[in-house]
């Protein structure tokens, strides 16, 4: 599949209203015809040419047409959703910046809308999971929780009074992106010690290499060819799951500061729940006896008492479903015969 | 003047309408008669037996009941404030606990209402603080911002769309326990490091201290009978104002951490405008340039270049015009004609 090339997958189109839920990010984009209820109809994929703006448009542009064109054909799909990393102006439809990818001030929504006739809706990736887990998740029926999507960083959505909290301009909920350790290392935001610095998938990564470095007996050494700094997420969960020790403190270090930065966030937020998603929440179960343990001893007691941590229900589907839920939001909710 | 016993001072009474604000801490019970305007009509204060909740209520109840026969007698008051240090579950009206006060789930708006026949409002001192700066203050015709009550302790106060954020059970905004520095200073709350520990009027004192100490030529030596431990914030500013050296960098170390903190506050809620009030912001022409400059140094800059930070314009009656503003929402908003 070369880039900018959708490719297709999944199963057969279904028949009746779905939205287009598109995930855009710095590796992939991926798209998916979803259902009243979530379901995923068909998926769409493309590499991310990050580097350059335009190629990024080009490939978002082709998935979101691929998908838009498929099952029964255009105008079918009721509306899109696009769920991006960045920092967005989510009232004007524009992506600021990325860190990871070359975008600068790209009004982004209505590029998509003026190609594909259809009404777009545009919102930062983190707060498209969180209204995900909303309408269809593990936070269906809470109105006042917290969304952490743990990959390569760490994204934040919030829901207030069952809505989005989008802020001023429509920035906030950089949960990621609150300083947890000044002195800590290097985020990919250039500042130190940040929440994605100290537990996102990266600082998961460089804790196991370093721990495997100093551990000969760790399984780990024996993988990615001896590379310790080629590990990813999957294979230190992998040996984590067999009893390595340095995959295990690897975990036990990413899920003390994940609780102590969520132990900050119910301190402000006083929420219902706090959920753990993204591609690491996957490895979840590795994350949450330790990441409850340590709210609990860390957080003021009357105050982090009858807040809940949960692992995201939506696993690998997560961003497009994600995306999905907040163009149906947008046109005022999925069709109720079908909900 | 004994414990539990009003005194009043201030302006003679005026007539017209007007609420009872008061400001319950942990050194003292202070309460004024505020008109729609904001103006404070007079004012009555009981030192505070923070060690006995009976004597508490009793305090507060004599302050109470002393501002409501003032003026025109009983029934001239349209309503009370009650802002309180402490965690207050804001819809049932009860406060849970507080750092310095021997409070355990008091049921104070019921018991305040019963003994006056007045409708009573009752929240956390610090959101009383927001609404004040919201009616009459500095962040009049913002509704998105937060305040920071910087004296002792640090109390938070959230308004989103015009509003306090009390959070899911009421005891949100809790921003003075949010962790800056988990290897730092113990804070009151029995954690390490929160922002309170590192940068309220006790952080300033204990910093202060220290830098005197390392510095003989400190004039700050000189004070407080030579005992360092005794020294108290308004000393440590007059320091600062005549140049010494170990007083203002005990104001710059409170500054960076202010600023690390609220650039973290700014990345999570989006907000038009940060307020610094509470005691130490008097002084705080010392450290708003230096907050200033770290926010805009330690945030990430398409975040954090549209939210300005200003210091409270309220002055010494903060506390009872905040617990004032928050009566005068909570039956609807003062009378336009006085407004």
């Amino acid at each position: 599949m070369s880039a900018g090339r959708g490719a297709a997958s999944g199963a057969p189109p279904g028949a009746g209203p779905h939205v287009i839920g598109v995930d855009v990010g710095g590796t992939s984009i991926r798209a998916a015809r979803v259902g009243p209820g979530g379901q995923v109809f068909q998926r769409f994929e493309s590499p991310s040419p990050a580097h350059d703006q335009e190629l990024m448009v080009d490939a978002l542009l082709q998935v979101v047409e691929e998908a838009a064109d498929a099952g029964t054909g255009r105008g079918d799909a009721r509306a899109v959703g696009l769920g991006a990393a960045g920092y967005i102006l989510q009232e004007r439809g524009v992506i600021m910046e990325a860190p990871n990818i070359a975008w600068r001030d790209v009004p982004l929504r209505s590029i998509v809308s003026e190609r594909t006739g259809l009404t777009v809706f545009l919102d930062n990736d983190a707060n498209a999971a969180a209204a995900g887990e909303h309408l269809f998740g593990v936070a269906r029926g809470v109105d006042d929780f917290i969304c952490l999507t743990l990959g390569t960083g760490i994204g934040g959505g919030i829901f207030i009074d069952g809505k989005v909290y989008r802020g001023h301009r429509g920035t906030a909920a950089e949960l990621g992106h609150a300083t947890v350790d000044p002195a800590g290392p290097v985020c990919g935001c250039g500042r130190r010690g940040c929440l994605e610095a100290m537990a996102s998938g990266t600082a998961l990564e460089r804790e196991a290499a370093r721990l495997a470095a100093l551990d000969p007996d760790s399984m780990l050494n024996g993988t990615c060819g001896g590379d310790l700094w080629r590990l990813d997420g999957e294979t230190v969960a992998r040996a984590a799951e067999a009893g390595d020790g340095a995959a295990l403190e690897a975990f036990e270090y990413v899920s003390l500061w994940l609780g102590i930065g969520i132990a900050s966030f119910i301190h402000i937020f006083d929420p219902e729940l706090v959920v753990l998603g993204g591609g690491m929440s996957r490895s979840g179960h590795l994350l949450l006896d330790s990441v409850r343990r340590t709210v609990a001893e860390h957080g003021i007691p009357c105050l982090v008492r009858d807040a809940s941590v949960e692992l995201s229900s939506l696993g690998g589907d997560a961003g497009v479903v994600g995306a999905a839920a907040m163009a149906w939001e947008g046109i005022g909710g999925p069709p109720s015969n079908y909900h």
